[in-house]
């Protein structure tokens, strides 16, 4: 198993050392994990000039799977765009292909109160969504700002979808959702944008082959409401880019914890990117207090979608829950009666649970 | 004071009835308004062949305002796209140039309970979104269904905003900010859109003319998140048309009664269209039993916004007060303990309170 490690910025280095701590320790057990780090965002930057360093891209492309901490921090905003950290991040999945986004939003039963919504609303919600990541308004073509025939200036992008690209994500979804309660919502908006009216036609269509599956369609600001109003309606949810970007960190906050939700960004073959949901959190980096639970879980994501290790996977998720359930915290999380602790020592606490 | 009053399909022309009999009740009392009524929607479709039809929109031209029910049914899902009711909501916004939609997201405290956030959360929320409605996604060119060079059908919409277009909107955000808590958050995406980009150079350019107003800037996937996260913190949001459309529905859910919200969309002339923010819900469409007050509140909007009569809106606007506090309830936000009535009692209930 050859990992390309790509700590990046802000709290990225320190949450990543944790995962890390703990593949090694599987390592040490006898799985072959092989691990090197690269750079990648602001550290992209400041090491070579630029926020997906090619020696990065092809040590990413030579790996099975990515591990990523976060990108991005204040020093960086004022560079042009090509350069800025989230382009690194945006590039190498555009490089490597990873068109499928898969964002789970689930919540552990100690951590319930976190929430802002009401503990019946969100104790044991467990969503799975998909959001496509490799097309729509984050890569169509034309684009960019120009002056009109008006002769005043004009932003424009292009939202663009192709069957392929809406079949290939489709049948993920409905995959996830055959092995989960076989339910799948494709989220658009088709009632104002033929992007989402080809959209909606297509997953009608690959939907034959998964006869098992309760297909229902929700128009994007509809997801938007429910989500809040009863976020446990839904299984899986498959949608578009940049509809994807919104509801999944929508849903996400939903669960009042996000240092504790890692994501999968997979190929076509299950090569993947691993990364935690939330940022680089600059503020806090380097004070040993970011959650690092969140990119462990992650890790946990590509024992099971890349290497089809779900006994690892199990192993890791079940080492956090009984972290979790010790009233172990760290500081996102911490509540009055748990025990507080770093970084480090969460990453240690997950290594000896294991 | 003419208004064009477009009850359109489902339980639209009920609750606009209540809304009309509150207008009505202030003309007796001096108040110059003249009503005309026509159709839209699927409505305007089944009348004459269009959800817009000419008639309909003549009429709206010649009013000084537009008050107007809800639109859609089930029976016109399968009409070809450009005769379903929603067109013809896409189009009078469009005709009229209604570039700015108004939507006030408030909690009574009567009502927090009915959230399902908790009640800490948002109890005494008070949020002004702000959406630009005649550009983005919504209208762009060029958009379709085409083959593409790989032979396969691929759909495609064009994100636009010209710097008037968004100044103008930007504008109106400002202008309600001063008359508010003097804070505008604007939400876009611009790590990744040009077309955010320009809205944010637009928005900075335009806040010089507010030096008051404390501008921040927000992308819009992080907005999705603190919306749930700690809503209190808005005062103004201003948006564009697809971000606005998914927040503002986001928002408005968070106050569990969505029967309670009115919008108002106005033109450069303060000439305005007046709707509830809920749809025609045709399950529960002419039981008397939809909530008349998000309308009836619309009206009150129309009184400020189009007509300058604050005193004759906060008037509207407490006598709905008055009537939740004296503990009538329509279905929709009904409780235990509380008085429930059907639609046109409500109205009523609301002239009597006046
Ligand atoms: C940083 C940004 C470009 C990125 C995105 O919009 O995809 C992020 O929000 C995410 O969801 O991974
Ligand atoms: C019905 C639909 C076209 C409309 C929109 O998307 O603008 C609605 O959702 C709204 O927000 O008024």
């Amino acid at each position: 198993m050859k990992i390309a490690v790509l700590p990046g910025d802000g709290i990225g280095p320190e949450v990543a050392a944790q995962a890390v701590k703990v593949l090694q320790a599987l390592n040490s057990e006898g799985l072959k994990i092989e691990m090197e780090h690269a750079t990648i965002g602001g550290a992209g930057y400041d090491a070579a000039g630029d926020p997906l360093p090619e020696a990065t891209l092809a040590l990413s492309r030579a790996a099975d799977a990515v591990l990523l901490g976060a990108v991005g921090g204040y020093q960086y905003d004022s560079l042009p765009r090509p350069m800025r950290p989230e382009q690194g991040l945006l590039r190498i999945r555009k490089e490597l292909n990873l068109f499928a986004n898969l964002r789970p939003v689930n919540v552990y039963p100690e951590l319930a109160d976190a929430s802002t919504l009401k503990a019946e609303v969100v104790s044991g919600l467990d969503i799975m969504i998909v959001r496509e990541l490799t097309g729509d308004l984050y890569f169509g073509q034309p684009r960019g700002i120009h002056v009109n025939a008006n002769g005043e200036r004009e932003g424009y992008n292009t939202m663009r979808y192709s069957e392929s690209e809406v079949r290939r994500v489709a049948h993920i979804g409905f995959q996830i959702a055959m092995k989960r309660n076989k339910k799948l919502c494709s989220v658009e908006k088709a009632n104002v944008l033929e992007t989402s009216e080809l959209w909606r036609e297509v997953v009608i269509e690959t939907a034959k082959e998964y006869p098992e599956v309760a297909l229902s369609h929700m128009y994007v600001d509809n997801a938007a409401m429910q989500l809040v109003r009863n976020p446990k309606q839904f299984d899986v949810i498959v949608t578009g880019n940049i509809f994807g970007d919104i509801l999944s960190d929508e849903a996400s906050m939903l669960t009042g914890s996000i240092g504790m939700l890692g994501s999968a960004s997979l190929d076509q073959n299950r090569k993947g990117m691993y990364e935690p949901i939330h940022g680089s959190a600059p503020d806090i980096a380097g004070q040993d207090i970011a959650n690092p639970l969140a990119t462990i879980l992650s890790a946990a994501m590509m024992m099971r979608y890349t290497f089809g290790r779900d006994d690892v996977a199990d192993r890791i998720e079940n080492a956090v829950k009984k972290v979790i359930s010790s009233g172990l915290r760290t500081v996102d999380i911490y509540t009055a009666g748990t025990t507080k602790v770093g970084c480090a020592a969460m990453g240690d606490a997950v290594v000896a649970a294991l």
